[in-house]
């Protein structure tokens, strides 16, 4: 576990465990700093807020924290896919929000928040560490967090991406195997065609880069950390494994939903946000398998569900929400983050030394 | 290590690192019994074999070693997937077989050798490990199996298809991850619905039964090799590591492509088979992805695409070649099997310490 104690020591944490952001609200200032102030490195999924969400978020995890932490934003994500039949949509989208006591869905926003002005506050703020997905800054951007002194972790799907990021001056590369829950991180290339698993894509990418390199996708507890380790990786990254702790931003039905996932129950679908994304099969994936056709580019598919997903977690009706969950979700635990990140790391070493 | 060691002595061998079978003739009994002699498990794909060939075949692998090796066959394989309309096929092929210089096609058989005769060269053999893959034999075959002391491995690609193959009676289960490369072994549920990553489905599988697991898929060298103990494995089952070795049957077109293969280079095609397998994408595959729909069932499409294969494989061109191989296959080395034998397992020791 050099490698592990490299990287933490390099980003001034004590163990390289790295939180998954989650954007959308499922990590939560109090996930973010419970995991750090554990001794890993929580980060804050920031893409679809605001630069004022996104500075007022910073200002809560200080208040909880004074350990590192990480920020991630999309650094792109619109591909072209989709339809530009938004009426034919609606009219999809109708029978769902009736289901979940809405009226019909009116013409939904198709733009994020500007990026440039999300990274202005990442700046202002001088964040510890920024971590991207969906995309490579500007160069320009990359010069001022480096200026800054803010380490940057760019995500790659693909041995392309990786030598893309490395190129472009990132200090570490997040690779996300095709176990991840989630967003599919995909810049180069299209998403389904860059579905390899984690085992096979750390070690060719160890070999591709000279950075650090951060597996993630189906590590759920010490088993899958210090395979990554064999793997040639110097830290790991989580999603899955914090979704049913209490500090969670997870809805209770999503919560619920990822305990008592059994075997395989993920599957990919555009159906929620446009852009491919791994999740616990629910109604709402499945109903609109047969208008994968008609789903909208994201970001508008994803601001056009928003309203259901929001009225369904209120409600705890798990079959319209995003269930974003990862292949090993049945592997998820809950119990306060703290005290996963310590079972976390006794579990590595046990077994590390078991080898 | 101390699975490995425990499946290791079961089995009768040095070290638990298994030759995949490759059937098709990329196995080869030269292949099969260097990786025993050198310690490890030669295992030959004898699936497409008549049973003359079969037996013919153990003979030849006896004459090359005294150790134990596998024989493994398709307990199953077809799923009802594929068009009936062969005229339609023909058609299309008639374009690819001008390409390599045959004929039209004339109609292809519409199944393989018998299983059950097959199985009885096993038996009169006295085969010392049988392994297969595409579901489960009937229980009296199984029965007869471990009444002559003939050890089983059958092949899962999610935890249900372990937990079946667990009651059916075997002695260890092949885990095969969705990075794996050739054909998905799925008997429960779509192949492309059990795409699981190794690093995901090799903990819950382990989880799940009592049986010593075997990983499988995207593991190249000592880095996979110590993952998958990490990850609670008994031993691995490597193919495309071997594809290169100078006693692969595979041609020198198909070897050229592996060692040329960079970065993800595979895709899962139905093309050659009618069956979801994983390969290096070549002009076939990637000209009959529009006609996904015209494709034969599993194994009429097999059998009809083999003299197009056949005749490739002389003229060496790669691009009418089923170019098995998994998502690591950038990491093949070419080298006499022994040698690479000894160096999985002298990486796999060094990591295993370094941890």
């Amino acid at each position: 576990m050099q490698r592990f104690a490299k990287f933490a020591s390099f980003v001034g944490i004590e163990y390289a465990i790295i939180l998954a952001p989650m954007a959308g609200g499922t990590s939560t200032p109090a996930l973010v700093a419970a995991v750090s102030n554990a001794g890993g490195l929580g980060s804050m999924g920031a893409g679809y807020m605001t630069p004022e969400q996104i500075a007022e978020t910073i200002a809560q995890i200080r208040a909880l924290t004074n350990r590192p932490f990480a920020v991630n934003l999309f650094a792109g994500g619109p591909d072209g896919t989709g339809s530009r039949d938004v009426a034919r949509m609606l009219e999809l989208m109708t029978h769902h929000h009736a289901r979940v006591g809405l009226p019909p869905p009116t013409t939904p926003e198709d733009s994020l928040p500007s990026f440039e002005k999300q990274v202005e506050v990442i700046l202002d703020a001088n964040v510890p560490i920024f971590s991207f997905t969906f995309g490579i800054p500007a160069a320009g951007i990359i010069a001022r967090m480096k200026a800054r002194g803010i380490k940057l972790m760019g995500t790659a799907t693909t041995v392309a991406e990786a030598r893309a990021l490395h190129a472009a001056g990132v200090d570490a590369i997040v690779v996300q195997g095709s176990e991840a829950g989630a967003h599919r991180g995909t810049f180069l290339g299209s998403c389904e065609d860059s579905l390899i698993g984690t085992l096979a894509l750390v070690p060719q990418i160890v070999d591709a880069v000279t950075l650090p390199v951060i597996a993630s996708g189906g590590i759920m507890d010490g088993r899958g950390i210090v395979a990554a380790a064999a793997l040639g990786a110097s830290g790991v990254q989580m999603g899955t494994a914090f979704l049913a702790c209490p500090e969670s931003g997870a809805s209770r039905a999503y919560q619920a939903a990822v305990l008592a996932a059994r075997d395989d129950a993920t599957i990919l679908t555009r159906a929620f946000s446009g852009r491919l994304a791994r999740g616990i099969a629910n109604s709402f994936a499945i109903d609109m398998k047969e208008y994968e056709r008609a789903l909208l580019p994201y970001p508008t598919q994803n601001n056009l569900t928003r309203p259901m997903r929001t009225a369904a977690a209120k409600q705890g009706d798990a079959d319209h929400l995003s269930l974003w969950a990862g292949q090993a979700a049945p592997l998820a635990r809950a119990m306060p983050a703290a005290d996963l990140v310590a079972l976390l790391i006794k579990e590595s070493a046990d077994i590390a030394a078991s080898l």
